[in-house]
């Protein structure tokens, strides 16, 4: 029977500050060596034969882009076609992770952010995985409470509405976004305030996520019983 | 670098006829041999080099339970877990296939559709994978097209009511479903009425899904600008 190499992929976002505004950003690596040497690819590596593909996606994150404060991981797709890799036959897992703004991990030399809207050459069948990534975040920004993964623990309801903004790439009204949230139960405040209001402006309020492990919070609803 | 036998495994659903009612029911084969000899099994296979993943599921579908029309597909999740298979390494990819309501392949002699609330003994790791199975598809009657996967080309609000109940396990009211599916443009009337009423009523109105293919038809509205 056959057999074959298995590799663990990340698509690691974040909403990251950026030139000329802050943007949804995906981490890549610079190849040097063939196939694809120069074009950008996702950090990945292969499965040992003791781990799960979701432990080595974590190791390889680890040893290869430093980053270990990893607030989502879930997995997306396998990817499977024979020839995706002009060397050898490799089956990948892909991996969907997230990174909350407040991180700046020390990236190597050959490793960058890109705006998943302006992506550089990308390797293997990199592009669409990246595509895939950001759809099945921008759907569960909506029904889960996948925000807190985005956030730092601390915000006010102004930082958390760019923030969707960026990540869903459209306007979002801060009223309307509280409405939801606190309706869902996803944030509660703090009690606090920021110590200085947003350019110059009062002092404003800060909230919390109720819970930084993923929650479907509008499950359905619409064809659920007596709706 | 080490390699692994690599699966295709499949979690056909189908709302079917059943005692004493009907019953949303997953498709699986009792095993004749070690490990889990006598235990239940989802349709499974080695993929070949030459094929994908998702290829390898319809290929094995087709010879092992006579399964060719499938009316959607799609992936599921990647079981890696080192100790899965105590053979041998085997990494599985799975997949969610939807049979309509108005099929009956002829399986094999050691084949059955257990209601997916009453399972047997499940060999391996499969029944988690069913149940991912039943939620992904729960999940998605709510904010896509999937009902069509369920459903006979053409139907009854009725015969639509009563499937969409089984597969979400609770009551569900025609009048709202038909709203809703109406609304979104899912289903359209056929023109025509059923050749004799349910229970010796009145004919009743004949209806169909507009698409085949799965199509997001609530993306996310709650984020939406303007709402």
């Amino acid at each position: 029977m056959a057999k074959y190499r298995h590799e663990a992929l990340a698509v690691v976002l974040q909403v990251r500050p950026g030139t000329p505004r802050p943007q949804l950003s995906v981490l890549m690596l610079r190849r040097r060596r063939d196939p694809y040497a120069g074009a950008w690819a996702l950090p990945s590596g292969p499965v040992e034969a003791t781990e799960t593909v979701g432990a080595s996606v974590r190791r390889h994150l680890a040893a290869k882009v430093d980053l270990t404060q990893i607030a989502h991981l879930e997995q997306l797709r396998t990817l499977s076609d024979p020839g995706r890799d002009p060397f050898e036959r490799t089956i990948a897992t892909a991996y969907l992770g997230l990174v909350p703004w407040t991180s700046d991990p020390e990236l190597p030399a050959h490793g960058a952010w890109w705006p998943v809207g302006a992506l550089p050459e990308v390797a293997f069948d990199h592009r669409p995985v990246i595509a895939e990534g950001v759809r099945r975040l921008r759907a569960k920004l909506s029904y889960t409470n996948i925000g807190f993964a985005l956030a730092a623990d601390e915000f006010t309801m102004a930082q958390l509405r760019r923030a969707y903004a960026i990540a869903l790439d459209h306007e979002v009204s801060s009223t309307n976004l509280q409405r939801i949230l606190l309706r869902r139960g996803q944030l509660e405040p703090t009690g606090d305030v920021s110590a200085s209001g947003e350019q110059g402006g009062r002092p404003a309020k800060l909230f919390r996520f109720t819970s930084r492990e993923l929650e479907v919070t509008d499950p359905f609803a619409i064809l659920r019983p007596n709706e």
